[in-house]
């Protein structure tokens, strides 16, 4: 019964939804773009010089995308947007930075990390600052139910990394509660994300429901196909090393499908490897055969689905066009990422 | 021409500002404390705990009470001052435990920092937490002009950190540097304390500037008086021990008067000093001689009242009631802790 998942084929030939969602929003993202390198301005020079490293180096600008797409899907006219899509870029960047010093991470998507080039004290620090200017761009965006959407984004992200924190080396942990984690440290920003794009253009209420559901469910689906990805061999393409997950002891949903459907001996191994995590090419092939032997991967890649399935449905309530169409293949899109 | 101040003489017998501060706002600090236990409640059990710890300590809630003074000052008949006030109590927490990760701090105040209970990622994540809910607080009592000021303070305070960790190790840094540097991280939230609480007010546009001056300046004589208290001997009453400033290499104003008065063979000691900081009773003893022959201590207490003069000209403007008179004592208050 196991299901075969070809995790070394390129992402060459898939539909390229994020790319057609850039060609969507070029002139828009450009004036994001704009409103980025403007606000990481600072007499500090380091300031600049990490932001630079971050955000400035481009991305996908996944997060901002949705603020831009929400915002017209519900038919929005203004200006505004464009500093909000920034605001929350800016709050994606000072999470990573903050989340490196806490995973001590020396390496991220095959780069080295802000800590490993400036130190952990510099890292806090512009990560402080370009929090409060992702609320300094909020603020001038002047809507305050955006506001309130945004810093309760901010308040919950953070109580998400707490509580994985403390789940850190416990292999027992549930399913439920994995989700719950994922739901407040990744979806909550993806939610708010598009969400707010659905306020300043003053939708119905059902429509901004519907954007903030959307932006959720792609975003567990998201966080779910990266935990698998941390376990494939797509390294080439996303430029993260395998098992860096594995070796931090970081219980995702591979491990955690893995464990409870392992037999004693099974779940001796992943307490021991989460309790004692080290680099380790053996324990590494040992946790990839175990998790091979329990589809662990490809039901991670098989509840991303059910995620994004959801996603796509919240879509239902606005009309078919380009934007609404795009996003429903960006939410395959997403997923694909696994393959 | 060696000013003498005596460190070593006692607190008790100065005028008590801040505990007639206290008496005059008892019961809205009351709401306040409420305020603050209520938004410190999570999931994340690690959350409260933390925050119970730094925050629910007690501790002087000089700058909640910036607050509280200033919409009293300004005729304020509301109740968002009390969230506003919490919210600021909530900024000045996350800065001291993300502070206290960048610094390395084992001891704060006689007690053991977060990072040394809890390690620094809590630190960093509950700090993160706890900025989220105060931009929560903020927005819920609704004033988009304070929203501005407190989230520019927020920027501008990790700004005067990143500044402070890049002159970290230079003891040729100029006076005015300096002040910049305190300006931007200590003065910048006792200014935003204060001229928030006369924003929701509604106060005259001179009447808010008036208290942003009172607490910017309050702020830097504040930290002055911090700096000059490191090399003094008060450890009983402030719980902090002389010379961790020292210890850790850090550049203040002391230091800075030191240097710039020294002869060539000072100087070199200076330099050495803050780029090999290690903590050595010798060399702590040789820095308070070059300290002493140079009136560094007594001139920096110096500095502190000229900032602290500009304060209690500012309140000018308000009418002489109790609130003003204390605000105005409260400054002494803050000085006299150097004697």
């Amino acid at each position: 019964m196991t299901k075969i998942i070809n995790f070394s084929e390129s992402r060459r030939g898939t539909d390229d939804a994020l790319g057609d969602l850039h060609a969507l929003f070029g002139e828009e993202l450009q004036q994001v773009e704009l409103a980025i390198a403007e606000h990481m301005k600072s007499a500090a020079a380091l300031i600049p010089e990490i932001s630079e490293h971050l955000i400035g180096a481009g991305g996908k600008r996944l997060r901002p995308l949705l603020t831009l797409s929400a915002a017209r899907l519900a038919g929005y006219g203004g200006h505004d947007h464009i500093t909000m899509a920034a605001a929350v870029e800016y709050m994606h960047t000072a999470t990573l930075l903050h989340d490196d010093v806490v995973d001590d991470s020396d390496m991220r998507r095959g780069q080295p990390t802000a800590r490993n080039l400036w130190g952990n004290a510099a890292s806090v620090l512009v990560g402080d600052f370009l929090l409060g200017q992702a609320f300094r761009m909020m603020v001038a965006a002047g809507s305050l139910p955006a506001l309130d959407i945004l810093s309760s984004a901010a308040a919950v992200i953070a109580e998400g990394e707490v509580m994985q924190l403390a789940a850190m080396n416990n292999a027992q942990i549930s399913e439920d509660s994995y989700l719950d984690i994922i739901d407040a440290k990744t979806a909550a920003l993806f939610a708010a994300a598009a969400e707010v794009g659905g306020v300043i253009a003053a939708a119905q209420t059902a429509e901004q429901k519907a954007l903030a559901a959307y932006g959720r469910n792609l975003g567990i689906a998201f966080q779910l196909i990266d935990d698998a990805l941390d376990y494939g061999s797509i390294n080439r393409v996303l430029g993260k090393n395998i098992g860096e997950d594995f070796a931090e002891g970081k219980v995702t949903l591979p491990v955690i499908l893995a464990y409870h459907r392992g037999d004693a001996e099974a779940r001796e191994f992943w307490e021991d490897a989460v309790k004692n995590p080290h680099n380790d090419g053996d324990r590494l092939n040992r946790a990839l055969a175990l998790m091979n032997k329990t589809d662990a991967l490809a039901d991670t890649v098989e509840r991303a689905r059910h995620y994004g399935d959801k996603a796509k449905d919240a879509l239902g309530l606005f009309p078919t066009n380009d934007v609404q169409k795009t996003l429903i293949r960006l939410v395959d899109f997403c997923i694909a990422r696994a393959y």
